[in-house]
């Protein structure tokens, strides 16, 4: 039967997940892929002497490329560098490379993509957007014969689950926080993922797929839920909706507009109904309509299922393979189009401003709530905010509604 | 820019979408595909003076075997025959086949798919299951790797509407059927649907494709919904729980089961929140967990997305491209293990019958009603079916749990 040598780089929980899958599927893998997988190297800055794979552990990354045996390199360092040198290194030696680290793939996709072309050899990343759900490969493989109008996504398990937390027994968003920390869900500096980083370099990744554009991360819109009160949950309860950190792609006449935001969604939207730590990603395109993939968007096992998973395609297909369409860098900034981003915002001010609220905003809805909260007819971000400056009052909350 | 050449089988509505898409969606099969598909001949009983495609339609299958322009065959025709003899003549004539034809595939894919290797072309069935949602594919190129534990979906948009009316509405099976067939949902003779045929259909391909196995569908166990009442939805809504028509495929260590029945699901199961006309097929798998596929199960749009995605690996891999797995024809009936298949069942008698329910099922939950309704213990359709026997009463209705 057929060989082919994989290296891991990182030996953390994917690491150890892919090499765990590796191992414990052996039978199905030989099934799936008509192929036997060898792991050639492991490349990490730490020893394991007790795992089985101990032998296999290297410190230089000069012995994974140094090794013909190696067809194949799998990365999951995390972070850019040095992630990004070695993934060039390793496909410029004509390897190819898998990934779960969406922050490379969001920051330098465009490069890595022209070189395995180039290379003729395979650069793939199903896992660095929604962990282990098939989300990449069916956007690459059988939705791009549509107009795609949108995709948007619960692309943070961390979020979500404080989310869920906060919705379902009224927690703050301090205590949520504290319970995702207790359970592993989420990091001890928890930034990343509260402030909206990790779900915006996502839907660039995404975006690029979607409309072909790969934006400058910086340059997108990005609101984290560190803002999110009970208040606003309240409120939302009130109204029927629920509160959850989207990243949105919205294809336009005019443009794309890219953002990672919290929306109020309405109880029956299939997003509204993912709930705790997974995520779920919704294409809405012509005449496909809408669909949508979900599963747990993180965990060694779900990850490792990607990572393995991109495996087939290369076995298969190698070298006709690299269909990665989008990764065409642009030069101007996602933000660009924000400011005509039309949307209903539900809004929070102090209460008492009820009666400037009509004088500026006109004939709005009002929420039955301790301050003055009112729902602002669909207008762009431009519009929202100079009404709000003119009332110049402190905003307590500005979420808008999908 | 290179060319493929497709013959449309059958102008229905599927058919008809096919068309519309790769007229409306020209540039955007282009840059998908690199690759402009030119369709070359449509067949049909009936001419169609009034469309743009007059010129393409002929009656007669000849035509299209013997046009060295049509790499691939879309089949949209529905049934078994012509169907089956038009897919077998175009495949030995060395084209590609796709079909949205779930009946062909369930009856006859494992013949198809042995022709189209030999051959060295592709079959494929995508729009077969989920109508646009990418699900075999997914189902083929990203799971694999897993050890697949189960494969169960909402199959049939047309039961899953009526239930949902029922359940939104307090309406009885007969209104909700009524309704669905006065907005389109469902045909003058709904049987197919309402008596579960088609999701048998469907759910046999899922178990090709995820146990290897291609069984008679005519030996899986397969129930309705025609049986469920008012007073069972009122059940479920005290058990907080709904009523779905799942087709199911289960791997345990003890062999497949494979059915099709109606399931009483937890108000927070994935599934249950799928309503409508939508449909949605959930992967169970280790290390991958849960995922689902959800989306619009049926209409040309979305079907024709399916059917035209198919065109991609072909024309993107050509003949390297056949990764089908399963489709191996097994001997044995599918319902030879359904005796055996355990779950706690919610049972509904008349009322009256308590004491005996206790005697024979022991300390089992009744639920209040009307009736003499409660929850069995988790155990075999054996056991259950014996024990109901020695009550011998009429039997109101039998709904398991997920």
């Amino acid at each position: 039967m057929k060989k082919h040598g994989v290296a891991i780089l990182g030996f953390g929980v994917v690491g150890g997940g892919v090499a765990d899958l590796l191992t414990n599927n052996r039978e199905e893998i030989k099934n799936y892929l008509g192929c036997e997988v060898e792991i050639r190297k492991i490349l990490d800055l730490r020893d394991f002497p007790a795992s089985p794979f101990a032998s296999l552990v290297t410190h230089d990354f000069a012995d994974v490329l140094a090794d013909e045996g190696v067809d194949t390199v799998m990365e999951m360092m995390g972070g850019s560098h040095p992630a990004y040198e070695y993934t060039v290194a390793a496909l410029k030696a004509g390897k190819n490379v898998i990934t779960s680290n969406k922050e490379v793939v969001a920051n330098f996709g465009d490069e890595f993509v022209a070189i395995a072309n180039q290379m003729g050899v395979s650069y793939r990343f199903e896992a660095a957007v929604g962990g282990g759900i098939p989300v990449i490969n069916p956007l690459i493989g059988c939705v791009r014969q549509n107009k795609v109008r949108e995709v948007r996504g619960i692309l943070n398990g961390t979020t979500n689950y404080i989310l869920t937390k906060m919705f379902t027994y009224g927690d703050s968003f301090e205590n949520a926080l504290a319970d995702a920390q207790a359970k592993g869900y989420a990091e001890a500096n928890p930034a990343a993922d509260v402030m909206g980083t990790d779900a915006c370099r996502k839907i660039t990744i995404l975006t690029a797929l979607a409309a072909d554009k790969l934006f400058d991360v910086n340059t997108v819109h990005t609101e984290g839920i560190t803002g999110i009160r009970k208040a606003d949950v309240l409120a939302a309860e009130k109204l029927g909706h629920r509160i959850k950190l989207l990243g949105r792609c919205i294809l336009g006449d005019e443009g794309e507009v890219v953002m990672v935001s919290p929306f109020l969604l309405p109880s029956d939207s299939p997003l509204s109904t993912v709930s705790g730590v997974y995520n779920a990603v919704e294409v809405v395109a012509e005449p496909l309509g809408n669909v949508m993939f979900y599963g747990q968007g993180a965990g060694a096992g779900a990850t490792a299922s990607a990572v393995v998973g991109d495996l087939l395609p290369i076995i298969a297909y190698g070298s006709k393979n690299p269909i990665v369409p989008g990764f065409n860098r642009v030069d101007y900034p996602a933000s660009d189009s924000f400011a005509g981003f039309k949307s209903k915002k539900y809004i929070a001010l102090p209460s008492g401003n009820e009666e400037k609220v009509r004088e500026v905003f006109g004939d709005v809805a009002f929420i039955e709530s301790d301050e003055c909260a009112f729902i602002t007819s669909c207008e762009s971000e431009k519009e929202t905010d100079e009404a709000l400056a003119a009332i110049g009052v402190p905003v307590l909350s500005k979420i808008r509604f999908l």
